[in-house]
């Protein structure tokens, strides 16, 4: 048996504080300049091509940047401009890429069309140096080192921080900043969660589930999600609640298991409904939160730390559904660092 | 047991070639008459506001429109309207709302935030008297009668005839229309295809399984998927064959069954190459096609009539997917009009 604690995987998802202290230290001056920029430009609209763990950190950039600082956020649709070749017109867009090796072709393409039609052009990624670093205007550098398991964990974290800290110099509000900064503390409070590895063990033999989350944490259920298929190969499908109210609802029966992202916030109330609903139909709830009420809810508690605002809860409510992940690959007797099928890096067009 | 013939769902699926030809011929003038506003304004690009089913239909409008009118289109994020009450500002965008009932109280809120800023709206419905309807400067109806079925079927494809609709217009490209005009005689022979009901019995007991599609049949693998959840239970995956290789692919097993939508067109390469990746890993295929090297890879294959070209081979492709829901549900003995948990209409904050 594998000892978890000798993996890439444990250790990475163990340096998160460190990385995320890191890059806000060393990018808030890109950040700022970006920021300026993109006011310069009066940019209205932005677009990021991404995929995997990056789409998801996309997800959440679609909800801070509209919701902090009222820009519409589009993900691209890579395979018109690779595929297809038929690429839209962006506008006075910012065309954002995020990739954590800058190298997958469909991505690079979208940010080599938004040069030639003369768009402000960004890249949040781990390899500055990378194809895609080299083809954008400013580069957000990740700051994460190497990430040698194939699951991204340190990079996901990342993404969001170097959005999070856009959208802080985009609104220049002092607090925000504050706020941000507490976040690889309270990061770090979330990983010592004790008792996760029994969690898993009561889902050894769990082959389908629900992972639901809304809002800005639209992008936590996506990431978990995607952690869960690719670490422990489980079905598990990502909705927002609304979205799953329209149709997947029907899905649910006696002890089915749904993972919910809940953390305090305008979003507490939609969630707690949601849930109601779920148990309703005999769902069986793991809940990841700050609040004593979605916690109360559930067969299976996971709590965060209390003092992340909701705008910044995705970047410490995602570390526990990262720690089930690892454990459940571990009590499967499956090897964290070597998920069947894949590579570190996915080129595809 | 129940007579499937009798059904709602039986009865609406087979309506289809109908209610496509009733929806081109009625609604070509107000397609044109909202393809000139677009035009005279200089909208730059679209936004849409959809859930479920009708979600479906906007990642088809994404491609479409993109490709053919050189519009990035964007979904919108109705929490951000309706829960956080953090709306972004549209610019110069097009924002249409897609809904069979027009009543979801998330999706009107979005369009009514349209409205106040002062932007073109437009809404895809069955119901032009609904909320929706009242909110939108220009309402491009479905014409498909009541839909009683609580899965939704010819209200999908006329939603999609409708952006297919709206797409010539702006292209005002006269072979484009006569090949939009045939697509209701292609449909009626796609669903003609025999057999299904046995292609059905054979995944009697199937638990999971993986549905594809990328570019325009995107749309495809996600409705194909929720007609299964929705009727048969099953727990469905959606992905584009890119972002299946960016982690998921680990998942596939032996024996694991993935359902492939890939039409002839510029996609197909691309398609055939993925399938062979699901080969090597032992996967089932179900591929719906019209090309023989495509279907020849599948384990059952489903084929579709020649002669839709890519950008309107949704609107046919998806058909034997809702005759092997239907057929499935029926199978398992289940009912097709009434899903279990599920209501008509979902009106979602």
């Amino acid at each position: 048996m594998i000892n978890l604690t000798q993996t890439n995987l444990y250790r990475e998802i163990h340096e998160q504080p460190a990385v995320l202290t890191r890059l806000l230290a060393e990018e808030r001056q890109t950040a700022a300049a970006l920021a300026a920029e993109i006011r310069r430009r009066g940019v209205d609209h932005v677009v990021i091509a991404a995929r995997g763990t990056s789409d998801n950190a996309a997800r959440y950039a679609q909800y801070l940047l509209g919701a902090h600082n009222g820009l519409s956020v589009g993900l691209a649709t890579p395979s018109l401009f690779s595929i297809y070749q038929r690429p839209p017109r962006f506008g006075n867009a910012l065309v954002l890429g995020i990739s954590q090796s800058g190298k997958s072709p469909d991505i690079v393409s979208v940010l080599a069309e938004a040069r030639r039609q003369g768009c402000l052009t960004a890249a949040i990624t781990n390899i500055p140096q990378s194809d895609l670093g080299r083809t954008s205007d400013f580069v957000l550098s990740l700051h994460a080192g190497e990430e040698k398991s194939v699951a991204a964990t340190k990079t996901y974290t990342a993404s969001l921080a170097a959005i999070a800290l856009l959208s802080t110099a985009l609104s220049d509000d002092d607090s925000q900043r504050a706020a941000l900064d507490r976040i690889p503390e309270l990061a770090a409070q979330a990983l010592a969660l004790p008792g996760i590895d029994r969690v898993a063990e009561r889902y050894r033999y769990m082959s389908a589930c629900i992972a639901i989350g809304r809002g800005f944490n639209y992008s936590t259920a996506f990431e978990l999600a995607l952690k869960l298929k690719e670490l422990t190969y489980t079905v598990v499908e990502p909705y927002s609640s609304a979205d799953f109210l329209h149709g997947p609802l029907a899905l649910l029966s006696d002890g089915f298991p749904m993972i919910v992202a809940a953390p305090s916030g305008q979003m507490l109330p939609e969630m707690l409904s949601f849930m109601a609903t779920a148990k309703e139909r005999a769902a069986e709830l793991v809940v990841i939160s700050d609040a004593a009420e979605a916690l109360g809810m559930a067969r299976v508690p996971l709590a965060l730390p209390a003092g992340a605002p909701e705008w910044l809860s995705p970047l410490v409510a995602i570390l526990p559904a990262q720690l089930l992940a690892m454990h459940l690959a571990h009590t499967r007797d499956y090897d964290p660092d070597r998920p069947r099928a894949l590579k570190k890096v996915t080129e595809t067009m």
